[in-house]
C-alpha cells in the first residue's frame, strides 16, 4: 500500500537542486534553490512532488501524513561523506596532552596516536557485539543531529583478519538501518607495529587484502593515508591502482599535515574525492578543478588538534573544486558526530557562507560517496532523506552553534526522529 | 512529604566541593573532588549525603527515585554567569557579512550591531509576551544542555520605559522557573541613537534609572560596558559607585576589544566579577588576583566574532586570578545556549584542561553571581542541582564536543530532563 507523506508550509524549503546529480563549483554553491513557503510530497520512499506549499497542499490533501513546517527550515539530510565510525576506545587522555603542549613524539611514548586504536579495536573485534551496538549508538546520535547517509571507513584493524572483522561491522551497520551507510577498505591507514620495518611485506599485505575485498564485494571504496609517518604517493599509485582494477571507486587522505603528492596521484587516478587539503598546491587545485574532484574539507580536525591550519576553502571554490564537508568522526583528530557543528566551524574558520556549507555538506557530500543522483538535493525521484529544521531561515544554520536545530528527521520517506510527536516509536530502533 | 532521590554507581561523582563557598584559584581548579563510583541522596531539594555508592546506597534503600548513573558522569549543574538572553530580532545577516569581511563600519551602515537589537527588543516590549516565550524556549534548550542557574541582563531598552520593561521579563522568567535566574540591570551597555551627541545626559538618564531598580528591587547586579564606543572608565566608576549606593552588587564587561581602564575600576569598587578579559595588563591580573575577583571568560565571542583574539586563561590562572566560565548568549557576538559548547572551546582556544573548564564553569561561575554557598558544585546543604552526562569520565565532556552529553537534568531535586525514562512529563513545562 502507498502511504503519502506531506510536508507543508515551510519557510524555506532548500532544494539543492539543479546540478544534475553532479557536485556544485564556484558561485553555484551558494544558489541552494531554495522556494519559500514550499511543500514536498513523498510517496513510497521517493519525493514526489515540490513547489509552492497552497498548489502541493491541494494536490495531496488526501495524504495519510501532514507535516507542518511553519517558521522552518527543510533541508535534504546531511551526508557525512568521511568517517572512521567503528573503532575501540577513545583517545581523551591524548587530547588533554595536547592541551597542556606536549610533543606528537611525547604522546605517541605514552601510547596515544592511531596505533592505540589499533590495539584497541582489534581487542573489541574478538567479540564485536560491543562493537556493532556502540557504532548504532553513533549512528543514532547523527540521525538526530541530521545525517541520514554516512561512509565509514576500515583502517583499525591493519591485518587480514581485523581489517576483514571491521568490513564486516560495517557491513552489519548496512543491513540495520535506518542511515545508509557507505564501505570503504582503508587497510593502507597506517603501518601497523609489527611491519615497522618491513614497509613493503605491509603495501603486499594489502595487495592481498584487495583480492578478499573484491571477492566478497565488501567495501565500494578504497582509501589510502598519504603522509608522512604513513604512506607516500607511489606506494598510493600501487594500492589505488589495483583497487580501480577490482572495480573500487577511490578515495585518498592528502594534505593533512604535509602535501607529498597525493593530490596528483589521485587525480591522476580517477579518485572521487580527495580528502583534508589542508596542505595543497594551486597547481593540484588546477587539476581537481579539472577533473572535478571533489574535496572533502574536514574543518574538525584542525580544531581538535588544535594546530589552526584550516584548507585554503576560498581558494579551492575560487579555483573550481567541488568542496564537500564531512566529520571525520574518529577518537584522535575529531571526535563529533554532528554535521552541523562541522557546518558552523566550516562557516567561521574556512570563511564559507551558509548556503556554500549547506551545499557542500549535502549535494556535494553525495557526490563525494557517487550518491548525487539519489539522494543530497530535495529533487523530483530522488529518496526521501529529508530533515526539517526549528529556525526560519537557512543563514540561522551555523548561527546558533553548538546546539540541535534538527526537528524532524525523514529518512526514505518515513519519519524516523521528531520532537514533535511525529514519532513513531517503534521506528527508533 | 519528603521525598528522596538516590543517584548511585556514578562512575565518577564530580562534586568540585571544598571550596567553602569561594572561587577555586590556580591548582585548586584543576581539582574535581571526584569520588568514584560515587552516589548522592537528596531530600526537599536539597544534597544530605555523598560518598562510595554502596555505603550511600545501603542508607537509602527505601528511596523514593533511583538513578542508576553507571558508566556515567555526575557533576554539579552548569552556572551560565553572563547572558543576554532576552532579545528581540536576530543577527545572522551581520554574520554572513562578517564571514565575507565586511568591515563593522559597512555592517553598522547596513543596520547592524547592538542597536539593531534595541530597536528590535523595543518593538517586542509593546506587547511582552512573544518576548517572553521565546526567552523561556532559550532557557529550556540551556537546561537540556545541563544548565540550572542563569545570569540575564538587560541592556537592549536603553530607556527608562524599555528597561524597565526587560527587567520585568526577567522577573517573570524568574517565577515561570525551573532555572533559577540572577537579574543584572546592564542600562550602560550603549549609548542609544537618540542620545548620540548626548552623552552626559544619558549617563544621568542611568543613574535615574537605578533609583527605579533600587525602589523596586528589580536586579541584584549593576553591570557597564567598558569599551571604546560605549562607556569609558569615568563612566563605569560614576554608575557603579551610585549602583553601590543603592545596595547593588557589581560586574562590568572589559577588555573585549581594548583595556582602557575598566579592570582597574572594577576592583577599586569590589566587582563581584569582570567579564571578558581578552585584553588585560599584567598589572590587571595582580589586582584581580589580590581581591579574588572572579574574572568571567567568554571563548564563544571571538569564536563567533572570528576576532581569533582569545582572553589569556593559563596567565590568568598563573597569576592566581579566579575564572569562571559562561556563553554571553547574545544576538551580535555569541548566539550559543551550550554551556558544554564553551566548555570545549575553553579546553581548545584558551588551553584550559577538562577539570579546569568544569570549575570555571560550576563553582566559579556560581561565585560570579555571589551564588557560591548555594550551588556550583555537590555538597551536603547545597540545592540539588545536578546533571548526569553520559560518558564515563569527565574529560570526555569536551572531547566528544558538538552534542548534548546530557542524560538527565535534577534541578532542586526534580529530574526535569532525562533520555531515559526518568522524566516526569508534567515537569516539562
Amino acid at each position: 500500500m502507498t502511504s503519502t507523506l506531506l510536508i507543508r508550509n515551510a519557510s524555506e524549503l532548500v532544494t539543492v537542486r539543479g546540478a544534475g546529480g553532479s557536485p556544485r563549483t564556484g558561485t553555484e554553491m551558494d544558489d541552494l534553490g531554495i522556494i519559500k513557503n514550499g511543500a514536498a510530497a513523498i510517496e513510497d520512499g521517493r519525493i514526489v512532488a515540490l513547489g509552492q506549499s497552497d498548489e502541493i497542499a491541494a494536490r495531496f490533501s488526501w495524504a495519510d501524513t501532514v507535516i507542518d513546517a511553519t517558521n522552518k527550515v527543510v533541508l535534504p539530510g546531511f551526508v557525512d561523506c568521511h568517517t572512521h565510525l567503528v573503532f575501540g576506545g577513545s583517545r581523551e587522555d591524548e587530547f588533554v596532552q595536547k592541551i597542556q603542549g606536549r610533543s606528537y613524539l611525547e604522546i605517541l611514548n605514552s601510547g596515544g596516536g592511531i596505533l592505540s586504536t589499533v590495539d584497541r579495536t582489534r581487542q573489541a573485534l574478538v567479540c564485536p557485539e560491543a562493537l556493532l551496538e556502540r557504532a548504532h549508538g553513533f549512528l543514532g546520535t547523527m540521525l538526530a543531529f541530521g545525517t541520514t547517509t554516512v561512509e565509514i571507513k576500515t583502517g583499525y584493524g591493519l591485518s587480514q583478519e581485523s581489517e576483514l572483522g571491521m568490513l564486516k561491522v560495517i557491513a552489519r551497520l548496512k543491513d540495520s538501518g535506518p542511515v545508509d551507510i557507505v564501505s570503504t577498505f582503508l587497510g593502507a591507514h597506517a603501518l601497523p607495529g609489527e611491519y615497522r620495518d618491513r614497509r613493503d611485506d605491509y603495501v603486499r599485505l594489502v595487495l592481498g587484502m584487495l583480492e578478499t575485498v573484491k571477492t566478497g564485494s565488501l567495501a565500494e571504496y578504497c582509501d589510502v593515508f598519504v603522509e608522512q609517518g604513513a604512506f607516500d604517493a607511489s606506494e598510493a599509485r600501487t594500492i589505488l591502482a589495483k583497487a580501480r582494477e577490482h572495480g573500487l571507486k577511490l578515495k585518498l587522505h592528502a594534505g593533512e599535515f604535509s602535501d607529498i603528492g597525493g593530490v596528483e596521484v589521485g587525480v591522476e587516478l580517477g579518485a572521487t574525492s580527495i580528502d583534508h587539503l589542508e596542505h595543497i598546491s594551486d597547481r593540484g587545485m588546477a587539476l581537481m578543478a579539472d577533473k572535478r574532484t571533489v574535496g572533502v574539507l574536514l574543518p574538525g580536525v584542525p580544531f581538535h588538534l588544535m594546530t589552526d591550519r584550516y584548507a585554503p576553502a576560498r581558494k579551492l571554490i575560487a579555483a573550481g573544486v567541488p568542496i564537500a564537508l564531512a566529520t571525520d568522526f574518529n577518537p584522535g583528530s575529531c571526535p563529533t558526530l554532528s554535521m552541523q557543528s562541522i557546518i558552523a566551524l566550516a562557516c567561521r574558520q574556512l570563511k564559507m557562507t551558509p548556503a556554500e556549507a549547506i551545499s557542500a555538506a549535502t549535494i556535494n557530500a553525495a557526490c563525494a560517496l557517487d550518491r548525487g543522483n539519489e539522494v543530497g538535493s530535495i529533487e523530483v525521484g530522488k529518496k526521501a532523506d529529508i530533515i526539517i529544521m526549528d529556525i526560519p531561515n537557512h543563514r540561522q544554520l551555523p548561527y546558533w552553534f553548538g546546539i540541535n536545530l534538527v526537528d524532524t528527521v525523514v529518512k526514505k520517506g518515513v519519519i524516523v526522529r521528531s520532537t514533535n510527536g511525529y514519532t513513531d516509536e517503534a521506528l527508533l530502533t
